[in-house]
């Protein structure tokens, strides 16, 4: 896919999307159909799962996916929206600064105009250093400027939950790592785990700058989280979880009782399904 | 793959529910973590819902996908999966007899051990004659014996939409289609669109053979049906539409709301999904 006007465009209105004076609701999709669904519904952008996407082409989460099928994936969805599409890459699928920049030109190329990088390694649980994680952040950001998309850079770091310490030791790192990011050209700062509304506060207060949170029990609604000054709520793969359930109910449903309303009430149909391969016309 | 005793083992293990005196209940997914929920939920069987897996791949239902794009999806599935799989493969993706039956062999070594084939063309609704349709199911019958996979062949009319006439004229038509694909080496015949309980049971009564009925709205539970002698329910793609609507619904209480309940409640963990990626250990 060759570099357009329209994906700079995207590119700039997602960008938008996080300076305004209300939290940007980012659903993540994992396939085709949930994105456009999500577009449908109105959401303004449409970012991926990195776990929803994986587990649903038989991968755990991770780096385990070939990164080709991965991209597959990003480019299947990003043709299909014609909202802005934010991919998750996991930490870049590379040890180096050189490697990751690749993954991200490769994710662009696919039709994505903002990512997701972790600074942590799935197999172990180790998170990178400030410096290593600071230079790849930095050359993703000029890769952005060399292909003239300002993509949107969302600096997930997991320190709350591999850091050492105590709870508070973790928020104090996940801050000193999240202002690191910030002053390396990220656009945003994503702290996994940050649930509750005390450690929000400290957060964001910190920062001064667009924070991201996920959706997960517990975490305050939209309207707390505009009032604690949230940029951005994503779903993360809460998304798959729940329609997981979903299809856990509906199956018991048919064993239990050989009954479908589960299948077919509030159900789309046919023909909603089969619009929903395209683009939104 | 190659053909192993599992496979032969699980092609007989579905054969075998077909014949019980209850309907075997199949429900159709269409990407691994839905199978696999099938599997868990403890479906002896599993099915793909060419619609459903489709979309999630970006095409719309028939054959526009890539025939590759089919079979490497089905691959992920049977993959993952610790039951039969049977593939929904449309009309074998071929004008030739020849061709057909390249398709049903690469489906078996995609791992799957059934197969749903139509007797219509997607793209314009016309049904292939009988004779050209009983020569296609008389190669596949063939290429089981050849492999030594006692694949399950459930033979699709679309009949009762598409042949010409009255409700009647084309109940007749549908009953004359699915006895000549009996005859051909059919182990289940699926007429589509057959909902109501007195055509299920006029059907039923002229086959004196397995059937497959599709859960839709309107459908007998499944304790009428085994009353009325069905052998198989498939959810064909209603576990797909009704995926969606939940998320619509889920969308729709996060931008109106502001908060998340059907996004958490009753979701399964990270862990769970994750578990889904791999076949059930």
């Amino acid at each position: 896919m060759k570099m357009t006007n329209s994906q700079r465009e995207k590119a700039e209105a997602f960008r938008e999307l996080h300076s305004r004076n209300r939290p940007l609701i980012l659903p993540n999709a994992w396939d085709v159909p949930s994105a456009r669904i999500f577009e449908d519904e109105g959401f303004p952008a449409v970012a991926t799962s990195s776990a929803g996407l994986m587990v649903s082409l038989g991968y755990p989460d991770g780096e385990v996916i070939d990164r080709e099928d991965l991209l597959a994936a990003i480019r299947r969805i990003s043709k299909a929206l014609t909202v802005p599409l934010s991919a998750d890459i996991v930490a870049g699928f590379g040890e180096t600064p050189e490697a990751v920049v690749d993954t991200v030109k490769a994710t662009i190329n696919a039709g994505a105009i903002g990512i997701n990088i972790e600074d942590f390694v799935h197999a172990t649980k180790l998170l990178h250093s400030i410096p290593d994680q600071v230079e790849k952040l930095r050359e993703i950001k000029k890769l952005g400027s060399t292909m003239a998309i300002p993509l949107v850079i969302n600096a997930r770091t997991d320190a709350l939950r591999f850091a050492p310490g105590d709870n508070d030791q973790r928020l104090q790192e996940a801050i000193r790592r999240a202002i690191a990011y910030r002053d390396a050209g990220a656009d945003c700062v994503y702290p996994m785990g940050l649930t509750d509304a005390p450690s929000i506060k400290t957060f964001v207060e910190a920062l001064a700058f667009p924070v991201n949170v996920m959706v997960r029990k517990g975490l305050p609604p939209i309207g707390e989280l505009q009032q604690l000054g949230v940029a951005r709520v994503s779903f993360g793969p809460a998304a798959s979880y729940a329609v997981m359930g979903f299809l856990k109910r509906a199956s018991r449903e048919v064993l239990e009782n050989g009954t479908y309303a589960s299948l077919v009430d509030g159900a789309i149909s046919f023909d909603e399904l089969n619009r929903l391969a395209l683009p939104k016309s």
